[in-house]
C-alpha cells in the first residue's frame, strides 16, 4: 500500500504533469492557431521558457529525493517491477536523474530556441532557404551537445544515446544499428525487386482531384469510425501532422489536405489517430498525470500510429470497407475509381524525396538516413553548412532519387528544429513492432480482416487496449513486444508484412 | 530615471503578466476549442487554477512591498502622474493591496469554480435548465462575496463596490446610479417615442438567409479594412462573442453566425473588432506586460468596441461603403435590398429579449436590469432561485417584454457564471464615453463621415490610437473623457448621437 513519502511524491508529480500539459497546450496553439505577426513568435517563445522553467524548478525540487528514497527502500512498492508504484518510481528516478543534471538557464534556453527555431524552419523551408534556417539548426545542435554533456554517456557510447535515452529509454546509437542492420540487408533487395517489376500497381488514386472540405468530412467519419472520439478530442491542421493535447480526454491531432492528395491526408489521419487512439486509452483515474499513465514511449507510441496507418489503412480489407464510403462521400469525382485503384494506390512502391509520402517499403530508409545524419551531427562529425551535400549523396545512394531543393531535402522534417535529436529511429522500431503486434493480433482474433471488410475495428481497438494502450507506460518496446508477442523484437513480421502485401501487388511471386 | 528597485519591481510583474496571458490562452481555447467530453472541463478547471495560484504568489511576493515603498518614496518616479513609471507604481500598488488581502486558496477556488460554472452555464443554457445552473450561480455568488468581505469597503458603500472594482478602478454602485440616472430619464421617454412611432424602419435586412461560409469571409474582410490586423489576431467562434489574446500582436475575437442574421454577427464582429483595435495598438516595447501597456479599464474598452459597432457601424456612411461590398460578396441574394434598407435594419429600435441583439437605444435598459440585479445578489437581498422571477418583471417593467424562458431570460450572460459580477455598468458607461469620443474626433476630423463613405477608416482609427490607445492604463474612462474631450462623462453626446440618428428614422422631429 502506497506510504506517505509515495503520496506526497506523486501529489507533486502530478502538479507538475499538469504544468506541462499547459506548456503542450501553448505548442499545439503555435503550430495550429497562433498569428505569427509582429512579435507574436518571439512572445510564444517567452511563454514557453517560463513553463519550461517552472516546470524544471518543481522537477529538480530538492523535496523529490528523500521521498524518492524512502519509496525506493520500501520495498513492498517495487516488489512486482509492473505494479503502478514501482513503474511510477522507476521512471520518477529517471526523469529526476536527467533533470539535476540539467542547469535551469539551459533548460530555459533550450526550450526559447526551439521554440523560435521551429518559426524560422517553417519559414525558410516555405521560401526554400536553407541560409536562414542553417543557424537555428546549429543552435539546437549545439544546445542538444550542451545537454549531452550534462547527461553524460558511458566510455562505449556517443552523445548521441543520450538524448535517445529522452525519447525512448535505454536506446543507444550501438542498439539501433543492431537493429536496423538486418532490416535493411532484408529491405534493400525487396525494394530493389519491388522498384524494378514489370507490374505498376494503379496510381490513379493519387491523380483524382478531391474539394478540400469533403476531404476534412471524409478523414473524419474515418477515424471516428476506427474509434477516435471527437467528443474527448480533435483535428486540425497544420505543416506537418501531429499528435498532441494536455491529456487523454483531450487529445489533439492534424492532419494536411492537398486537392489531389487524399490519399496523403488519409494516411496522414491515421497515423496520427493511431497515436490518438493511445492517448485517449491510456489508464486513466489515479493514473492521470502519473507516469504509469503515460504512453511507454515513442517507439510504442510510433508502433500504434504505423499499425492504424499500415496493417489497417492499407489493408485490402480495410479499402473494401473504405471504398464505398468514398464513392458515398465524393460521388462522380471518384467514379472512375475502383476499390482496387485504392487499394494499388496505398500501396504503389516508389522510391521519393519525401519521408512523410513515402510507401510502407522505402520509408524505413529514409528513417535510417536520418538516423546516419543525426548521429553525425550530434558527435559533430558533420556540420549544418555540409548537411545539404550529404543529404543528396545519402538518399541517391540509399533511394536512387535526386533532391531538387531542400525543401524537399533536409529541410522537410520539423523535428532537428525543434530540438528533437535522437527520435527518428523510434518510427522504424515503431514501424517493426506494429509489424510483430498484428501478427500476434491476427493469430488471436484470426477473422480480423473480414471485421474490417465490414467497417468493424473493435476487436483490433479493443485488443490494441488491452495489450498496449492500458498497460501505459510499463513496457518499453523491446519488453512490450516479448511480453505481448513471445518474441524478441525482429525484423521478419515487417518483412513479411511487406513481401505478402506488396510482391503480388507488384507481379512478383 | 527608474532606479534598481524600479527594474526589479518591472521585471517581476512582467514574468507574472507573462504567465497570466498563458491562462489567458487556456481560457481561450475553452471557450473556442477544447472537446468538453470525459473529464476535459474538470482539467481544464485544474489547469486554470493552477495558473491562478502561479500568478496570485508572484503577485504577492514578500519581495514586492519593499521594493514598492522604495519606488514609491523616490518621487522622481512618481513626479508626472501620467509617466509610465508613476502609472505602473499606483497600478501594482492598487492590484498588490487587493491581492495580498485574498487568502490563495480562495483564489484558486475562484477559478476552479468558475472554469466550471461556465461550462455548466453553457449547456444549462442550451437546455434552459435553471435548476442546473442555480447552485452554480450561488458558488459564484457566494465566492465574490468571500472576496468582497477579504478586500473590504467603506461603511457609506456596499460589496458590489469592491468587485467593480476590479473592473474599472474607483467605480461603486453609488457613482454608477449618478452616471445612469440621467441617463434613465432622457432614454425612456426617447424610446417611448421611437417605439410607439408610427413609421417603422425596414426590417428586410435582418430576414434575408445568407451562407454561413460568405457571412465569415465578409465580415473577416469588413474588420480588416477597419484596421484590425489578421497576422496578429484571429476572428473565431463561440457561444458569446468575446475578445482575448495573449498580447498586442496575438488578438483573438470570436464571434457567431446565424443564417438570418448577417446583421447581427456583423455588429458582434464590429464591436469585438473595436476591441481587438484597441489591444493591437496598446503602447509596445518596454512596456509590453507591464500596467502602462495595458488597457485602461473595462469601461474604456468597452467605449472602443462601441465606438466601431455603433458610432461606425451604425452610420450612414458606413453602409454607403458597406452596401456595394455586400452585393459584391452575397450577389443575387440581396438584390433585393437597398443600401436603406440595411441602413434602417441597423437602426431599428425594437424592445427585445436578449441584450447582445438589442439596438443601440435599448441596450441601455438590458444594462441597467443587470446592474440592478447584481447588485441585489451580491448584497443578499436577492437569492438566485428568486432571479428568474425577478427577471421577467423587470424585462416586464422597463421594456414591456415577455419573458418566454430563462435561457432567453436570466442565462442568456456568460458574465455571472464566470463570476464577473460589478462588470456590466462598463458597457453602458463606455457607450456613453463612446459617443462622447466620438463628438470629439468628428471636431477635429470633420470629414469623418465622408472617409468612412469611401471605405477610409485610419483616420478614425489614428485619433483613437494617439487619443485612446496608445494611452494604455494613463486614465481610468472618467479621466480619459475630461482629457480627451474636454469635458466630464455625461449622458448629452450619447442622447444627441441617438436622438440624431434614430428620431428621423422612425419619423420623429
Amino acid at each position: 500500500m502506497p506510504n506517505a513519502d509515495y503520496s506526497s511524491l506523486l501529489e507533486h508529480i502530478r502538479e507538475t504533469s499538469l504544468l506541462d500539459s499547459t506548456a503542450a497546450l501553448l505548442d499545439w496553439d503555435q503550430e495550429t492557431m497562433m498569428p505569427t505577426g509582429g512579435g507574436a513568435v518571439d512572445y510564444r517563445a517567452r511563454q514557453m521558457a517560463q513553463l519550461a522553467k517552472l516546470v524544471h524548478q518543481r522537477n529538480t525540487d530538492p523535496k523529490i529525493e528523500p521521498w524518492l528514497a524512502a519509496c525506493e527502500s520500501d520495498k513492498t512498492l517495487t516488489a512486482d517491477p509492473t505494479c503502478p508504484t514501482a513503474v511510477n518510481l522507476r521512471e520518477i528516478r529517471h526523469q529526476y536523474d536527467r533533470d539535476t543534471k540539467l542547469p535551469a538557464k539551459l533548460v530555459t534556453e533550450f526550450s526559447h530556441t526551439t521554440s523560435l527555431a521551429k518559426h524560422h524552419w517553417a519559414e525558410a523551408r516555405k521560401n526554400n532557404d536553407f541560409a536562414t534556417f542553417e543557424p537555428w539548426l546549429g543552435k539546437t545542435i549545439e544546445l542538444n551537445h550542451q545537454r549531452a554533456r550534462c547527461w553524460g554517456w558511458p566510455e562505449e557510447g556517443e552523445p548521441w544515446d543520450t538524448l535517445a535515452d529522452g525519447f525512448e529509454p535505454g536506446m543507444t546509437a550501438a542498439k539501433v544499428e543492431k537493429i536496423f542492420s538486418p532490416l535493411r540487408d532484408r529491405l534493400t533487395p525487396l525494394i530493389a525487386d519491388l522498384t524494378e517489376a514489370e507490374t505498376r500497381p494503379s496510381d490513379r488514386f493519387n491523380q483524382v482531384k478531391l474539394p478540400l472540405d469533403e476531404q476534412r468530412r471524409f478523414v473524419r467519419e474515418v477515424i471516428a469510425q476506427i474509434g477516435f472520439q471527437f467528443n474527448r478530442g480533435r483535428l486540425d491542421e497544420s505543416t506537418h501532422p501531429f499528435c498532441s493535447g494536455t491529456h487523454r480526454d483531450d487529445v489533439r491531432l492534424t492532419t494536411r489536405f492537398h486537392e489531389t492528395m487524399l490519399n496523403d491526408a488519409l494516411g496522414s489521419t491515421l497515423h496520427e489517430s493511431g497515436h490518438g487512439l493511445y492517448e485517449q486509452n491510456l489508464p486513466d483515474g489515479e493514473h492521470l498525470n502519473t507516469p504509469y499513465g503515460s504512453a511507454a514511449g515513442l517507439a510504442v507510441h510510433e508502433s500504434q500510429s504505423r499499425l492504424i496507418e499500415n496493417q489497417l489503412g492499407r489493408s485490402h480489407a480495410f479499402w473494401t470497407w473504405c471504398h464505398p464510403k468514398l464513392r458515398e462521400y465524393f460521388g462522380t469525382k471518384v467514379a472512375d475509381l475502383s476499390l482496387d485503384d485504392c487499394y494499388q494506390g496505398a500501396n504503389r512502391v516508389t522510391p521519393g524525396l519525401i519521408r512523410v509520402e513515402a510507401d510502407e517499403a522505402t520509408y524505413n530508409l529514409h528513417i535510417m538516413i536520418r538516423f546516419e545524419l543525426e548521429r553525425a551531427l550530434v558527435r559533430g562529425d558533420l556540420s549544418p553548412s555540409d548537411l545539404p551535400g550529404v543529404w543528396q549523396e545519402k538518399y541517391a545512394a540509399y533511394l536512387g532519387v535526386e533532391v531538387p531543393d531542400n525543401a524537399r531535402g533536409c529541410m522537410q522534417d520539423i523535428h532537428w528544429s525543434m530540438g528533437a535529436m535522437g527520435y527518428f529511429p523510434t518510427y522504424t522500431i515503431g514501424t517493426m513492432l506494429a509489424a510483430q503486434l498484428f501478427e500476434t493480433a491476427l493469430e488471436q482474433i484470426p477473422d480480423l480482416f473480414e471485421q474490417f471488410s465490414r467497417g468493424q475495428f473493435d476487436a483490433l481497438t479493443g485488443w490494441l487496449n488491452r495489450n498496449v494502450h492500458r498497460r501505459g507506460r510499463t513496457y518499453y518496446a523491446e519488453e512490450l513486444c516479448e511480453t505481448v508477442t513471445g518474441q524478441p523484437l525482429s525484423a521478419d513480421p515487417l518483412i513479411r508484412h511487406l513481401e505478402n502485401k506488396l510482391k503480388p501487388l507488384h507481379g512478383l511471386a
